[in-house]
């Protein structure tokens, strides 16, 4: 009864948009034309891959505060926030220009990239005959989903370098990887560069995004060195996490949010074809990181006699990583195998890293480095890349990203120091960089 | 192979509404009628922005829980549950149909209001011939989506009260708030009421859902009093949150939350022109809590040399209200000052409140109130809104949820009493109303 | 400008898949063909819905993580993802086959079972009339909805059996559960078996799965025992949850994921009708959840004199679950009831089970089990079921999951011992069985 009206103020309250769709659909009257229809279906697959990578963000927060040590875990959440904040800003700046140019990287398409906000959002009420080139799908809803990788690389670096680099140089690297490093070495395969013209495979971006994040944050972790009292005496101490439940709690946010990572990365959800293969992409996602899981399950209670939580929450994040170079073509079989050794790659290579005295806190280097290597290798046994062009794509990528950061973190200890002092570390970067505890209530044991 | 069987035997499970849409693809045969599609598709919006909204209560039961101390988290807890429960019956039973009345708030309205239930959900099965007055959408979506609206202004309100207030009076007021004051308020601008007609202008809610929880705070924070000790000597003495890596959380939980919250209020999905806003709006409504943290971290950092997570946090969330009143006209640059600009409002409104003494515990009056005004006013930057317009609409619904708040808080602070006693405030609310502690095992420091 | 760039170069990186899409876009010219829409919207449907449904394995985590005590705490987060992992893979090589197999339960259907992971998947870039047994939705999105279902059985049993089983015999029962148990009996009905042919109704599971779980708990804790001390000279003594808020975040992402349990259940969302009775289930899905809180607020007032946290939050489950068999063709009001009767239940039943020395720790039998029965009772007001076929598929699904998971425990007990030893379980399955604390730095009051 009351609908009517409802129907009426509600539309009043929405005002001119909802105007254009009442017009629209007069027009169109009996049917829903294809390509409206394809357009709507693909920036709705945006839409929702693009929530759920957001909520990646705080996966990452919470993998990693539960991770560090409580007396810098207040950091670790500041860092995180900030980080995906400023990727958010940055990337509008200058990052999302520079990953899809104008003209082939001639002088017009850098230029364009400083002028960049004025073409990023369709007008309100769009039509498609307006927009003729409008492409595939609303460019607000590919902006929001292509933000959310850009952030997670800053994200998979934080947890690497955490409890000891200062705030403030974290956060510049982060804008800088955000807005300039990660869009340039992304543009080669996804903004139609060289990569792509070279037959790279990366579907959602095992090297792009995940691998590009842990050369960033391998290059940190040298330039930065390990925690103090982490290597002694040429044994490892180990430094366990403070709270293991919320760290498991941000493996499985990482996981649903790979159903968008993965499943977004289609690009296309308005046909039967592609509908079925996003489906199909759920599911080889989901058999990677079970697979990850138990391998690494069943290899630390192999090699250490007791299953290890932290071995298997990056076991799970490692599968996924594997996965997402090639997540549509394998079978599920292929999909578990293919995850089962990124799990077990992360069991290996953790104390590989140790040995080299390369202390990643939270694992970030061998989870989306040496399972995105593996991922991105795995794709010649499904996919239609060359070996070759895999390896030149991984050493093109990794390499570009892994000098870069390196420069840029150089740099930013040459100019402000990117490490705290030895009394701030060892009293807990919380107190002395942000004069706030985590959990001000519980005492220490 | 076996899939026919799947079929079969699949819709055999969901009996009769299948059977309908069995009927109607046949009756259909070829192609998809357009007036159906757009139906379809502003529902599944709905859908989709109910569950995101519906977690935003998961989101504030977070924050709030990491900023009050561990004596009374439980209660904080309890009070989450519990409200969002309470809302989603009141919203039943009185206020959806308060807020969406018959007949021009004429005695019909009121009176059919008392029948709520019948009319809220469609038959199952429905077709949208039988439902000629179905509007652009299923009432189902729509109430659902509605719904999450109301709860979150009680939401505001426990955050506010935290440490202090008794359970049930809360709840009493709680469900005053989202059957009868929400609702009523809420219908002069969603409702079709005096001041849509008026011409003001709040997409999704920035004084109709935030400031109106705001104002029901302020009311009952003045009304309860500060915490036992928190003004002393004509100092602010600080009580820091118990849990802040839980309180991010809260805080991203919210800011998920807040893409169906603003998105969904586009209202429409079913067309080029109302995908395109949706996908603005997640734009927008994301950039906007990037520069409020990033406003809030740098501010407190300028202010305080350290940034202050708890300001960060709310800084984002101070973005988020202030772009929700126009989350569709501003290009990306507009969200950023828009946004930017509610972080900074909360920094500096929260030592405003605490030199008036009032208390409250988790910066909700700045965050939802401050903020919330902010982003009413700037409306008239890009949208169609007046100045003085803007100001009614504010004045209207924050000046009259404020005083029937106020007349409430009085009420049942005479009748029951609103306050815990003095001892029982000191040892916590958990052990003394609920004889639970929040985290029994670990000892306070 | 660039979208032209930006689609080819897109395009280009998804290769195969959209090309699909692009042809077919072209091929279909100028309208949707219906048949098509319906299976999109349908996938569509069973992705949201699976990947809620997968965050549910987040909720029970967090809720039993939070429930149990420190101690034990990383075990239950090592058990709660292991055993997600196991299900994943179990379903693929087993579960799902046996579940809805060919040729009614002839040799072949069971034959065919063992050859399961060819078929499970529609090949990359599939058309409607390539997949002329296509069905309604895609395979894979129909497969990861149904995945998650039988994951959640497992999920029940590892809540009750918590804080003195072994790691490795808990892993192997999941893994028969959702391997075998679950997929049997299952099958029954929503496999095209003899329930669904006798007329059992449960549209979700109420039975099928949330019952099925409780039976297999409490063969669990029938031979496993309760935990040492918890019962003591005829009385109970609590051990009470060590992260009261982290189990009520579990609470509201089961909450969450419940909507698309019940809403996914709906198998479409091609139609107008469909779309409505899945906006219709979302809003009785949500009532029931609100109700079952809210009466065990007010049960345990009235009982106990205070509210309790813990039952509240079962009460919000236990009304999820009672809601489960039918969430839609009741009203709203009936949603009411139906849930307030399911939390009351628990406040009921927790007891009565402790009376029994049947130790569960986290009230996942009351939950799932009381309240499933009750759930599967109340369709006969609303549904078209009898009486007679509620009781038989009750007992049926219910009798044989008991019977045959007791079969499971007393061969695992007798093979491996399913207990830890008395010394661990005082000293705690993290340290005991693990090696490692979920919170090592807060020390135990």
């Amino acid at each position: 009864m009351n609908k009517k009206l409802l129907m009426t103020t509600l539309i009043a309250a929405a005002a001119a948009p909802v105007m254009g769709f009442a017009q629209e659909a007069e027009e169109a009257a009996a049917t829903v034309a294809a390509d409206e229809f394809v357009w709507i279906m693909n920036s709705l697959l945006f839409l929702i891959g693009g929530f759920l990578v957001f909520f990646m963000a705080a996966g990452f927060a919470m993998l990693e505060g539960g991770l560090v040590r409580s007396k810098n875990a207040t950091m670790q959440m500041t860092k995180n926030v900030a980080l995906f904040s400023i990727a958010a800003i940055m990337y509008w700046l200058i990052g999302y220009n520079l990953m899809y140019p104008l003209g082939d990287w001639a002088i017009e398409g850098w230029f364009s990239a400083l002028f960049p906000s004025v073409g990023v959002l369709e007008a309100v009420g769009v039509t498609l005959a307006d927009a003729d080139d409008a492409g595939y799908a609303s460019t607000g809803s590919d902006y929001i989903f292509q933000l959310m990788f850009c952030a997670a690389t800053a994200s998979i670096v934080s947890g690497a370098l955490a409890e000891r680099i200062k705030l403030w140089p974290f956060l510049i690297f982060a804008a800088i990887l955000t807005g300039f490093i990660y869009p340039l070495t992304a543009s080669w395969q996804w903004g139609g560069g060289w990569l792509s013209e070279a037959g790279f495979s990366d579907f959602a971006g095992s090297t792009v995004v995940h691998a590009c994040g842990a050369a960033a944050a391998l290059a940190g972790a040298i330039v930065l060195g390990p925690r103090i009292g982490k290597y002694k005496d040429g044994k490892v101490v180990p430094m366990p996490g403070s709270n293991l439940p919320m760290a498991t709690l941000g493996m499985f946010i990482l996981w649903l949010g790979w159903f968008g990572f993965n499943g977004g990365s289609q690009l296309a959800m308005g046909s039967v074809g592609d509908v079925a293969d996003v489906s199909r992409i759920f599911s080889n996602t989901n058999m990677a990181a079970a697979s990850g899981a138990v391998a690494a399950l069943i290899l630390t209670q192999i090699l250490y006699k007791k299953p290890d939580l932290t071995m298997i929450l990056n076991g799970a994040l490692a599968g996924l990583v594997s996965i997402t170079a090639e997540p549509l073509a394998p079978t599920l079989f292929g999909a578990l195998w293919i995850g089962a050794i990124g799990g077990v790659i992360v069991v290996l290579t953790v104390p590989l890293l140790d040995k080299l005295k390369i202390d990643d806190v939270v694992g970030a280097i061998p989870v989306h480095g040496f399972a995105g290597i593996w991922g991105t290798f795995a794709v010649i046994f499904y996919g239609e890349a060359a070996v070759g062009t895999q390896i030149l794509g991984m050493v093109g990528i990794i390499g570009a990203t892994f000098v870069l950061s390196l420069i840029v973190w150089f740099i930013l200890k040459a100019v402000m120091g990117i490490r705290v002092s030895e009394e701030d570390e060892i009293n807990g970067l919380d107190m002395s960089e942000l004069g706030m505890e985590a959990y001000p209530e519980f005492s220490k044991g």
